[in-house]
């Protein structure tokens, strides 16, 4: 492995005409890719600051702490970021599961065959209407 | 796990208002990131009907196949899609590199720390000025 003690600039990352930067939220541990979300210039300082993930709803047009309603909180192991720094990659311990919907990971389903039957790849951990219910 | 035999409707993926969807490209095998790209519906189309990743390049605005010119094709093994159908998760067999700058991943670098510092975490595998010298 290269060392390089090259410095960073965080500002330099690209965010994209709304002010967003795709993050990949990967399992540090297994290497399952959990979940992708967005983050904003806030989220990504937050998540630094805290070691734990946020990310910018762009639905709901606010800043969200990932696992503030169900606690299934993402803990930073390691923050990557691609060649041409427009794309995260974080490495996180995940508590419970990452999806909304009671999976592990939000990519439970893949295709089976071109004709688009799918398969659902990841057993339930949980009931989104237990969790969600505040 | 659990089966299903649910008819997923391709059409139903959420494309943005560019007519793009994100990408994630993972090694098959190791489970390690490689890329993430941005895939349009003729994109998807042709990843599907060659088993050879394609994607729409919003710099040049074309689509492209990746390894065209350096050779370093991704065989597709999976195809996974989130649960807003807003990403897809696309397991491949790398060969070469996945990064234009000679590395296997394109999430070659980390934060070492908050101030910004960074480690380079791949080792250089290929000579850009060689490969793309075509």
């Amino acid at each position: 492995m290269q060392k390089s003690k090259l410095q960073f600039k965080i500002q330099n990352l690209k965010y994209d005409e709304k002010g967003l930067i795709p993050a990949i939220i990967q399992d540090y541990k297994s290497g399952e890719v959990l979940m992708m979300a967005y983050m904003n210039r806030q989220a990504l300082r937050q998540t630094l600051a805290t070691g734990k993930t946020h990310f910018y709803s762009r639905s709901r047009k606010k800043l969200w702490l990932k696992g503030e309603t169900s606690g299934h909180i993402q803990k930073v192991k390691e923050v990557r970021f691609d060649c041409d720094g427009d794309c995260l990659l974080i490495k996180v311990e995940q508590r419970g599961g990452a999806c909304h919907m009671g999976y592990r990971s939000c990519f439970y389903r893949k295709l089976r065959d071109k004709e688009g039957h799918i398969k659902v790849v990841y057993r339930k951990i949980f009931e989104p209407k237990e969790v969600y219910k505040r």
